[in-house]
Formats: C-alpha cells, sequence, structure tokens
C-alpha cells in the first residue's frame, strides 16, 4: 500500500507526461523548508531511513494498479509503465541528525519527471513529521541541559507515527521512549514501570508498591502522586527502603513539587532516589525546571505534536528540467529557480555561521574556505544506495551527529524564543 | 507489531498485577476528554473502526513476545499470559460521526484489568489522532455552508496517519482527498488533477494546459496560478474550451482572486466552469470566503494537524475496580469515579440541549424525558462485536450521522469563536 501514500494528482500528471513524451525530462526537485515555524532557531533532521526505505522499496503491484484501472485513475500504458516502477536516479540529502536553516535542500532528487514525481507525497509526509518531532525535541534536549528526557508521546499521536516519532526524538537527543514498537523496530530503549491505574487497581497505595517492587525491584520508579505526595513518598520509602530507584511526579508544579520530594527522600535517607517529573512539559516548562532537583523528565504531547509546529513545513519543488531552471512565480515569496550547491561555513572554534546556496556556474566560482563542511551527502547513485547513506540513517551515528551540531549553533541559536535562524541562508548565483 | 504500539509501563503493571492477583479484577476505564481543545464548542467521533479492529485482532506472536524477553520488559509467566491474549470483556462506545463533549464516555472497557490496561496507548492514540481531525474537519464543513471540501494535507501527515486522517475527515463531511490509499483502503473517493511542477515541466503553460486537456478531457481542473492568474485563466478556456470543468487557484487572496476568476471565466463564456480554490485555508479562512463565488475548497495542513489542536485530549482512566468506583485524586482537575450511563436531551425540535452523565444507583433514578437518546451504542460483548458494532463504523452511516449531528448542535455550538461546549455536562450520582 506504500505505493498509494500519494496524491492523486501525481499519477493524473504522470499519465499526461507520458502521453506527451515530458515525462522522461531530467528533472531536479529539492525538498526544504521556506521558513522555520514560529521563529525557530534551526530545523533537526530525521526521517531519512524511511525515506531510503522507500526509494529502494517502492513498487507498483496488482494491488495498487488494479485500484488505480478500477477507479480509472490511470490508463493501460500508465499501468504498465507504473508495474515497472524502479527508481533509478540520484539522491543526495542531510543525514538524520543533521541541522537545517530555511532553503537546506534536505533531499535533492534527480531522476526523469516520471519517477521523481511520485516521490512527492510520500517523501514531505515523512520528513514533514518525523522533522517536526526532532525539531521540538531537539529545543527540549538543549533546555534540559544534560538531564535525560523519556518521550511517553505515543497516546497523543497516530499509533503508527508514534513509533517513528520515538525514534526521531532519540535521534535529537531523548534518552528513551516508553514506545515499545520503537524498541523493537528500531533499537530505541524502552523505559516505563506503572500509571495511576495501577494504584487504584489495588486497595491501597501500599500494597500497589509492593507488588511493584515485589515485580520489578527495589530499583524502580514509583508513582507517588495518586493520592497525597508526601504520604506516597513516605510509604514508597517504607516499601523499598532508601535504596529506592526512583519517584515519579505526574503532576501539579513539579518545580515546587521535586523540591519538597527531594528534601523529603534525603530526611528518609534516600539520598540516592531519583526524582523523574511528568506532566504538560514542552520546552519551556523544561527550561523552568533548570533550577529544579529533577534527575530526569517525561514529555508527552509536546514532543511528538512537534510543540506547536506538527508538520516542519517542507516542500518537494521542481528546480531544474533538462538543465533548465524553473521555479513557479509567487508574490512574497522569494523563488531560487535551479539546483543548489550547498556550503555550511563555520568559525575556527566549529561553530556554523553560514549555509551558502549555490547554483549555476556561479559552483565554479565559489571559494573554498577553512572550515566549509557540506551538510549534504550522496544517499543515492542510480537508484543504488551509496556506501556513505549507511552512516546517513544509522541510529547511533545520526543521534551523535546531532549531539555535534546543536553543540556548534552559535549561541542565539540556542535560544527558545522567537527570532532569526541560527545562521543565515546566502544564495549565489543567477536566481 | 500492532500489540507493540504500546507503552512499556502497561506491560510491568501487567506483570506485577499477574504475581498478586489483581490482574483479574474487573475493571471499568472510560476514554473521556477532560476539556475540549482551544474553547472548541464540540468533538467528533472517529477511529472507532479502527478500536474495532484492535479488540479483535491484537495477539502477542513470538515476535513481540520474543523482543519483550530478550528486553527483560516481562517474565516467562507473564509472556505465557501475553500468548493466550484474546480481549474477551464488553465495550461500549459512542459511533464514529457522533458528537461529544467534555466528559462524554467515547470508549467504556469492561474486562480484568490485565486484558484492559493493554489497551491504553494504542486506543487512545487511534481515538486521539482520528477525533482530532475529525473535530477540525466539522468545524471547516460547517464554515464551508454546503460546498465541497477536498482533503488534500496528507503530505503535512506522517504516511500512515494520512490515511487515517482522510479517512475521519470524511466522515466528518469532507467531500473528497487527495490520497489514494484512503480510497483503495476505506473507499473515500478521491480527487485530483495537476500541480504547478506539471507546468513548470512544459517549455510554456499552453503546452501543459493542452497535455492535460488530451489525457483528462475538458472537464479537468486546469492550475492556473503558476506564472499569472489573468494569462493562465485565458490560456485555460483557449485550450479547453467553455466546457473547462474548473480552474484552481492556490496562493494569494483567495477571496479577490476567486472574484476576479469569476468574471473573467463569465466574460470568456465559461459561465459553467468551476473555481476552485486552496492554499493555507483553515476553518476561519473558510468562513471568509463565505461570499466569494468559490465551488469547491482544497484543505491541507490545517486539517491533517487538528487545526492547532492536533490531538483530542482523550485519557483512559480507570473508574471502577470490582464495583468500587475509583479515582486519582487531582488538585483543580474535576475527578468523577464509577462508571458513567449517559443520556443526551434534546429539545422538541431535535436540538441537543444536554449530556446527562450517571453513576451508581442514580442510574435507576433517572426519569426518562421525550428526546432522550443514548450515545453511546453496545461494540463488544464477551470480546465479539456486535450486531450494532457494524452501522456504528461503517463509512457512510457514519458520515450521515455526523450530518445529522452537526445539523442538531444548537447555534452557540456551531460558532468559531472559542467559548463553552455546545450543550453543558451533567452529573448525577455519588462523584
Amino acid at each position: 500500500m506504500l505505493a498509494l501514500a500519494t496524491d492523486r494528482y501525481e499519477l493524473t500528471m504522470l499519465q499526461a507526461a507520458l502521453a506527451d513524451g515530458t515525462a522522461s525530462r531530467r528533472c531536479v526537485f529539492e525538498v526544504f523548508a521556506r521558513r522555520l515555524p514560529g521563529g525557530r532557531r534551526f530545523g533537526l533532521v530525521a526521517g531519512q531511513h524511511r525515506v531510503l526505505e522507500v526509494l529502494q522499496g517502492l513498487r507498483w503491484g496488482e494491488e495498487e494498479i488494479g485500484f488505480l484501472r478500477r477507479e480509472g485513475v490511470v490508463d493501460a500504458a500508465t499501468a504498465d509503465w507504473l508495474a515497472g516502477y524502479r527508481f533509478d536516479g540520484d539522491v543526495d540529502g542531510y543525514a538524520d541528525g543533521e541541522v537545517f536553516v530555511p532553503g537546506s535542500p534536505l533531499l535533492t532528487v534527480r531522476a526523469s519527471f516520471a519517477t521523481a514525481v511520485l516521490l512527492e507525497t510520500v517523501v514531505l509526509s515523512i520528513l514533514n513529521h518525523d522533522c517536526a518531532v526532532a525539531g521540538a525535541a531537539a529545543r527540549m534536549v538543549l533546555a534540559a541541559e544534560g538531564r535525560p528526557l523519556i518521550e511517553m508521546g505515543s497516546r497523543r499521536a497516530h499509533e503508527d507515527a508514534a513509533v517513528d516519532a520515538a525514534r526521531a526524538a532519540h535521534v535529537a537527543g531523548f534518552a528513551s521512549t516508553s514506545n515499545l514498537a520503537a524498541g523493537a523496530r528500531h533499537g530505541v530503549p524502552t523505559a516505563g514501570t506503572s500509571a495511576h491505574a495501577f494504584t487504584l487497581l489495588h486497595d491501597d497505595e501500599r500494597s500497589a508498591f509492593a507488588a511493584q517492587v515485589a515485580a520489578m525491584g527495589v530499583g524502580t520508579t514509583l508513582l507517588v502522586d495518586t493520592y497525597d505526595i508526601t504520604e506516597g513518598i513516605r510509604t514508597a520509602v517504607e516499601v523499598a527502603g532508601p535504596g529506592l530507584g526512583a519517584v515519579r511526579i505526574d503532576s501539579g508544579d513539579l518545580a515546587s513539587h521535586a523540591r519538597f520530594a527531594r528534601r523529603q527522600l534525603d530526611d528518609l535517607g534516600a539520598t540516592g532516589t531519583r526524582v523523574v517529573v511528568s506532566g504538560d512539559l514542552d520546552e519551556h516548562g523544561i527550561a523552568r525546571l533548570s533550577g529544579a532537583p529533577v534527575d530526569a523528565m517525561g514529555v508527552g504531547t509536546s514532543v511528538v505534536t512537534g510543540s506547536g509546529a506538527p508538520t516542519a513545513g517542507l516542500v518537494y519543488k521542481l528546480v531544474e528540467v533538462d538543465g533548465r531552471p524553473v521555479a513557479k512565480r509567487s508574490a512574497g515569496k522569494a523563488t531560487h529557480a535551479g539546483a543548489h550547491a550547498v556550503v555550511r561555513r563555520h568559525r575556527p572554534s566549529g561553530v556554523a555561521t553560514e549555509e551558502v546556496l549555490v547554483t549555476g556556474a556561479a559552483v565554479a566560482h565559489l571559494a573554498a574556505e577553512p572550515g566549509d563542511e557540506c551538510p549534504a551527502v550522496p544517499l543515492v547513485r542510480g537508484g543504488e544506495p551509496t556506501a556513505a547513506s549507511a552512516d546517513a540513517v544509522d541510529l547511533a551515528a545520526s543521534r551523535a551527529r546531532a549531539a555535534d551540531r546543536l553543540g556548534r549553533l552559535p549561541w542565539e541559536g540556542l535560544s527558545l524564543a522567537p527570532g532569526d535562524p541560527a545562521f543565515p541562508t546566502t544564495y549565489r548565483g543567477p536566481s
């Protein structure tokens, strides 16, 4: 069904282009964001692992083509063409974990029009979703200042999207996820112990805690805010002893609750018991906990829904046809026709300063500077994944890349307040 | 993998409850919203078709259990229990297309703790996503005042979520979707003709239009805003003749563009050619087009992302254990322990006036009134779907139900402005 995760107009365009011969024109499509949502300072790439799977696995089988024929979407000639579909083009892209700014070509697809146009919807679905989550998650990771974050938003997202959201958050630096499928499918570490329902199920809090400690050991995390937090903590340490792993508080004013909990735990001798908090946290709520004695935080709704920006605003635009730069004329939107080469410039300290996008003959005239890096890497050549693509989508490598790139943002780029991108995008060449 | 679309803590709770014998306690869980997002007046149910699939199809196979054992999530006894998992409880729920307000029990699950607790995450994922889309879509349908809406937001949503978003929008009253998989899987009508890329691919707009008309006939919709709308419309009618099906405008000030386009089309004799507009429309943008000569509207980002509320805020709460009402103590949150029977009251005109939620002995004392309806229907009994469940999740029936319920909202409930729910929720009985 993956092939049908597509807008109908891609098929009607394909049919018309096959009929008039334009389908074979060599095209370049670029995926980029015109702007970052909500005045964010940077975006973070995630989802390229799934884009690569689509590029290699996209097939039009009998089921899909049968549907198109029954519905009258395509004619017999188009159906035949679809039956032989294999992606055979070249693709460059930003690796998972890479930072981006407006204009950054996250993906550059070079192929015939027919081959490339069919990718538009599915590629955008993947990248708009995963980058929305990764971008929000990265801001939370920066706000958490090294304290581990647990992604626990699956219940606030579509059940399939939730799995990929967990992966994207992990790329951005989240320590773990509550989502078991993300563990099974992607190797993201999973976490979780109990909900209020477990306490309510029991005759009293003490029996619930005893049951949990019996099943999971004293290293477990006990949820102490079902009835009364002070009593909950006292009971928790009585049941588990001062070696209790952690207490979790899931409601109320988390900063003050954490302070009281820390003091109470210390008074009870449970000085090694950690304090975990959760409950409607976003990057701003995390930042407000900066001075609180919180050892780990759970984040739900806000991370899986992109914290106010549930889609990354990425578009898939035709920029070149048979070597001719093309662009829609748009009032109020800067258009930059032509395929873009990209160089990211850095200070000697490694801090990023500029994203330079170059078209046409200007490429030959761009003088290399020390500190130049190219954020776009070859992912596919002639339909086959490159050697470099494995590292570009490897989970551990992507996570390390994100940590490196976030560590090399200029200070202004770390601000949670709306403003200009972390570094400017400069266009060179005809536009 | 569906079974693993689950938070890890459900499994750890299961294990601890199996060990101490509480797993077999008879529990009632309810799914409801504490409040409607953004001061909305009503919510609309979608996703119950998928909830039913989960209730019938949820199995823990070797792959899933193998993962849990390797990761040390569950012990051997829990693994054995999971291998035999079949949902064998009773479920009542609001049908797809039903309206809801705060407190409405969208789903009531009666089963052992062990059986019911495993459903929490996946049920919430489904309903939070689909209801978010359906709720936003319903507001758009009301704002459109009978003009057809096309859902075209797939590229702004996760590729799997997009398919279910298209279905949810159709339940709410959208006429069609761009998403082919929603057509193939759910029978939602699909629509779409061409994008700007198709025009840019060609040497000029005229050849692009000629190719499209040759492939799809004069009844097609030509996208006229790639270069200059006035020229685009003139060329479109020259190429297709005055029998051209429609023109689409995808940018700029849609109301004024539509007025100019209508006048120009009429002047060219294309009086039957429809004007279709799209581009960043949400319910407010649709409402602003109220007086414009627009025949159909395409809606993308806003509908698939819930128009500012990407998740419906639904929770899955344990309300009863072995007949004992239970609730977490929450500062600032009204808690209503116990399983709720529900009656919706109406004026003689059929307009809904009140959602009455009744617990315990109060059920026997609630006097029936003319106009009482019960929005909750039996969906599953002893694990088997009821006869009523087929209608509750049938796409056409759900769409008709939504139209009926939206037509019976009180006037205040039709407002797009934030405010109180369309009708109040009243609790009767001990709480």
